[in-house]
């Protein structure tokens, strides 16, 4: 008789054993030879699943756009429009030791898209979320006033799209110029500028 | 007799081969056999100056800050300040083919800084001149008149350094939906912006 194989619980395994091995060591450290260790597995059988580090990552991405989604969910959104929309956004940024891991998994995995179209559909998949995420933000602000009547909203939702990413590249990258406040700062200060009129003199 | 070899010339001929490569096949392809192929060296003597692929970055971001100031130089700064400082600022941003290669070449060594501190330096070397050429711009701007009193210098450099790198990040990896103009719409309409008091209510 075949041996049977349950592949989503065996996949569910994995990705336990790589978000322990990602929380404890970084996204970096998550080759096929350490995810294999971590889960107790052979490398040979891990490949089976994932044959190279980018289809890790591809996965791992996955799995950070599960999180967020959950994240999203289980908030309670009520609140000033104002502060909601801040939150919201927050969630998105590497604040905390959780959303640095993430964002380390987003960054490894925009570094492969050149040679890998795996990558590249995630990478899209998950900047679809982003986008989506800062257009509902400035429809949310207009909602409530906040927003001058004369300012263009998909040229805001990309303006916002890119300074969410420039943010969370910054938090990473740099953290020691951009700390957790100092990036809500920047944030806070970029959604109360939308009140003012674009071009009052015109 | 000991060989006499001229170390500097040689990295000078190994950068030419690696940036015909870089720019032909893109940056993901500057690996230690590809440019030891394309500067006609085995890739042990290559090894000999670039151990790895990040190696190779390294050194090739190196390349990408010199261009970058060079092209600042050759450049005729004169004009009204408003035009200057978003000439200046495009000048940053991967807008044609060249500084799309340099753009890749950054987020390749981005996204090797957690294990690497010669990549974590380079990196922090080139982000200094990103954050320097913001704050400058914020200065150049404040000084012609073009930004409201009450706007704070530190966090309108540090909002427009990440729009910068947020914009860079999407034009290098979502061409489709940030096209050059869309990329210079929406810088353009940051830099108007600023004009607008921060909170006139207040």
């Amino acid at each position: 008789m075949p041996k049977i194989v349950d592949h989503g619980a065996r996949r569910a395994e994995l990705a336990e054993a790589m978000w322990r091995a990602v929380y404890r060591d970084g996204a970096a450290a998550a080759t096929v030879r350490s995810i294999a260790a971590e889960a107790g597995w052979s490398p040979g059988a891990l490949r089976h699943y994932f044959a190279t580090q980018t289809d890790l990552l591809v996965f791992a991405m996955e799995h950070v756009m599960t999180k967020a989604t959950e994240r999203f969910r289980a908030e309670d959104w009520s609140g000033p429009p104002r502060q909601v929309v801040q939150r919201m956004l927050e969630q998105l940024l590497p604040l905390d030791r959780q959303r640095v891991r993430e964002a380390e998994v987003w960054l490894l995995l925009a570094a492969r898209t050149q040679e890998d179209p795996a990558a590249r559909a995630r990478l899209a998949q998950a900047n679809e979320g982003i986008r989506s995420a800062a257009g509902l933000a400035v429809h949310t602000l207009t909602g409530a006033g906040l927003v001058a009547v004369d300012r263009d909203p998909d040229l805001e939702a990309a303006r916002l799209h890119a300074l969410l990413d420039g943010l969370a590249l910054h938090a990473l990258l740099h953290p020691d110029l951009m700390p957790p406040d100092r990036v809500r700062a920047v944030l806070g200060d970029h959604l109360d500028s939308l009140r003012q009129p674009h071009r009052p003199g015109r």
